[in-house]
């Protein structure tokens, strides 16, 4: 993984000389004055741990599992959104942990999480390193140092009960070696965020990730029947049944806690069958509105595709911008739909929502635009990098509503785009449905001025102002981080802060664990 | 209601000479010597709230709604479950609250809270009063009183929006109101639990019900959007989306609260369209594991009934001694299924579990014992009256678990009842079904010895002991209460326990909610 920017090096993308122009003339975006620096160039401040802390952190964890070099703090050095990639370019490595540790196992976990306590050391749990909400960034102010739990290690599957489609995993396993190990067993999870390359099953639980299949698969808080948790006041083991009258649901706590009650260190993950069939294919609406009614139809009476996304005009005309787009599927005019069916009666299914489709308005553009973005799907912020590196921002931002409140939604998240941006670039999709309600994720292009991570704070902040007056929920499946929590406040209110701060103060009463992130 | 009984005192129903004979024959029940008490020979202990409290309620909620007649304390008096029933029989009005208030807003409910912290009188939210584990009895140490909060009064239906699919509802509308309600606008919840004929919205979200058709509806906790819910420290107003990554999902923490963390005053439920097709029937399975991998098939791979219960070899064997039922299906042997298919598409998903159900060993028996099942699925609660009239003890128990570990659970529930109970009658049925697991619902006869209630309280904690042993959650939809409390805290374990009690120190530092209910 790239340490200023997203994925392999390798698979870098330029950018084509359409979209330059596009940038150029259309936004007058300027290529930036400083290029980016080299990660030895990183400017980190010396370990604040001593040598006492990691001497006592590797007794727990053993040799070599303690790391303190420049290179290993710089790459657990915050996340993947645009304002960590532009901190990183400009060589700041200020929120760098004072040491990368690795455990091997939940015992190791939870005497870590002792040592830390014990010597004021905050702890910040790190799977994939993915998260673009400011996930992993710990408040250093009352302690003695940073440290990041690298669980890169607690990679192995651990058991899978084919009788109650179940697999056992540890919470470091990233979700392509996920998948191939299910492989081996006919299984799959299903679950193929655009973060799917690098992050971890412990990170899609700990921040309530959620798949470009959600409609088929669901959520990854659908697929969690069981979490192991250590905390500083012990261990948690959760999930004896599918659903229960037990009580609250206390899975549903951890889920989401994203790292600020516990450690998860096992998952029991509902799996299923690998699909047989597959088609993914094209539609086109006339505009948001119909295409989005056309998607709530789907949700509300099925049949229900496996994938289901829908862009807007904005989206759907620069993503037919790209050179082997054009043509391909007529006029960029319109919304383009992406429905996608697997499994058993895939054929049958995909048959019968042509027909719910076509009554609803929408033309079908047959496989080519669906296996296109299913080819492309993780590519994405691959241009990112490019974009930044031509002077461009280009960050996306989510939120999700009941179907009633979405176009309020929409306009919301754009006026307060436009307001804080000037005329930006600003593309929606609705990517997840439910009978209910549904998801709008925004990708936001604009020309670099003066600081580039003010100038786009300012406008996150009108945004997540936006959302809460708007009635949305300030994620759907980013998560809460440090960059939402304060709108998140707002969201649930005095007393949902306070429910969180009692569950925090009592698992972890030191503060230790990843202070300053989710917990208003 | 029958105020020692179950439902409409009209609808009571005579044994059977037949079920007279096998209680007599087969497990030697006796007539009880006492016959139950009336009404108003129930002895209660006299209000111990004096007048000043009851007018300062009655300042909140006005005239007429603070009762302390006889009649209304008794009618408020515990629960539905066998134990409450006998007590109540007996005379024993013990448990009866000091006072009922009807509150008639979320205010006044807020107002309520205020003054019982302030003079130290326990709460005890009351809907339907069908608890069947102990979930309406306070514990009174420490307090000056207990009230019961009967929400009654809040039984609106608040609007309607059927773009989003959604409904608002007040909490004490009761389930067939909120049919009827939801029926002027083509609408229903499909949430059809025994408790259906009396229990209400609120009740079903506090106690996480489960309805007989979840397997096309689901559980009552999927249909719950957004909840308000007034506590001692205040609002709370959840729900902006049907699924978010904002945090926890702290509306899963409400959900199974019991009224111990606050009282829900308006909920926003998803509703479906009223099905135009509707069909139910029979099959019969070799064995109960040959029916249970059935049912597993349709829940790992499709397609998924509206309903779909599994009755055990002896369920099917008592069921089918009901004389109306003899002849209609043939020989008694094996288990009885029933599968029911609701909505568009039900007839093709009719014939498509059809072809599964042939192809795992079942004999379809046509729609006789379906229709059979739907037309007396409310009644077998008024059996039980009757059954107690006649000297049996009768009650049901349930857990739920993943499927490779049902077998263990089905064993260890009656090693647990057959050690207890010398040779009870003990039936069992799977009725809620999942991708990963199942519950049983285990019935109960065996004939009165001694003090029945510490006969079956005995038997309750052996079942208890083995269902957490065996790895079972301690309930699938009955909920936790005072019955299931400590082996709930075994379930979760101690840190799940601290997570609880955090919450309810937070949220009511008087501790006045429901004391004794679900926090160990």
């Amino acid at each position: 993984m790239s340490w200023s920017g997203w994925g392999d090096p390798a698979k870098a993308r330029e950018l084509p000389e359409q979209v330059r122009a596009l940038l150029r003339d259309l936004l007058g975006v300027r290529a930036p004055e400083t290029p980016a620096v080299r990660l030895e160039e990183v400017r980190l401040a010396p370990s604040a741990l001593g040598d006492h802390v990691p001497a006592a952190l590797e007794a727990v964890v053993g040799a070599g599992n303690v790391l303190t070099s420049h290179e290993a703090r710089v790459r657990r050095t915050r996340g993947k959104s645009t304002p960590d990639l532009l901190r990183m370019r400009a060589g700041d490595g200020s929120d760098a942990p004072d040491a990368v540790v690795l455990p091997g196992s939940h015992d190791e976990v939870a005497e870590l999480l002792r040592v830390c306590a014990a010597e004021r050391v905050a702890v910040v749990p790190f799977g994939g390193g993915t998260s673009v909400v400011g996930g992993l960034v710990a408040t250093r102010a009352g302690f003695a140092g940073v440290i990041a739990l690298d669980l890169g290690r607690m990679n192995r599957l651990l058991g899978v009960d084919t009788e109650s489609m179940l697999a056992m995993f540890e919470p470091g396993v990233r979700a392509p070696e996920a998948e191939r190990l299910l492989a081996a067993h006919g299984l799959t999870l299903g679950h193929f965020p655009q973060s799917f390359e690098y992050a971890t099953l412990g990170g899609f639980a700990a921040a309530r990730s959620s798949g470009q299949a959600s409609a088929g698969y669901g959520r990854f808080d659908d697929m969690v029947a069981g979490l192991t948790v250590a905390t500083p006041a012990g261990p948690l083991d959760l999930g004896r049944a599918p659903k229960s009258a037990s009580g609250p649901d206390l899975r549903q706590l951890v889920l989401g806690s994203e790292g600020a009650f516990g450690v998860i260190t096992a998952l029991r993950l509902r799996v299923r069958r690998v699909p047989a069939e597959r088609f993914y294919e094209g539609w086109r609406f006339a505009s948001f509105a119909a295409g989005s009614a056309a998607m709530r139809a789907l949700a509300q009476r099925g049949p229900l595709p496996t994938v289901l996304r829908l862009s807007d005009e904005t989206e759907t005309m620069i993503g037919l911008a790209k050179p082997d787009a054009i043509g391909g599927s007529g006029s960029g005019s319109g919304c383009l739909m992406i429905a996608g069916f697997e499994g058993e009666g895939a054929a049958a299914r995909r048959a019968e929502a042509a027909g719910v489709l076509a009554g609803a308005g929408g033309e079908p553009l047959g496989a080519e635009p669906g296996e296109s973005w299913a080819h492309g799907r993780y590519s994405a912020p691959y241009l990112r990098d490019s974009l930044l590196a031509a002077g461009a921002t280009v960050e996306t931002l989510e939120t999700a509503g009941f179907w009633s409140n979405l176009p309020r939604l929409y306009d919301a998240v754009r006026l307060a785009l436009l307001g804080a941006l000037g005329s930006p670039l600003v593309m929606c999709h609705i990517s997840h449905v439910y009978e209910t309600g549904a998801s709008l994720y925004f990708t936001v292009v604009t020309p670099q001025h003066g600081d580039p991570v003010e100038q786009w704070e300012s406008a996150k902040t009108a945004v997540n102002t936006a959302i809460v007056a708007a009635g949305g929920a300030i994620s759907h499946h980013h998560g809460v981080g440090r960059d939402h929590r304060d709108a998140y406040a707002e969201e649930i209110g005095p007393v949902g802060v306070e429910i969180l701060r009692a569950v925090k103060s009592r698992l972890d009463p030191a503060g230790i664990l990843n202070p300053g992130v989710l917990v208003p």
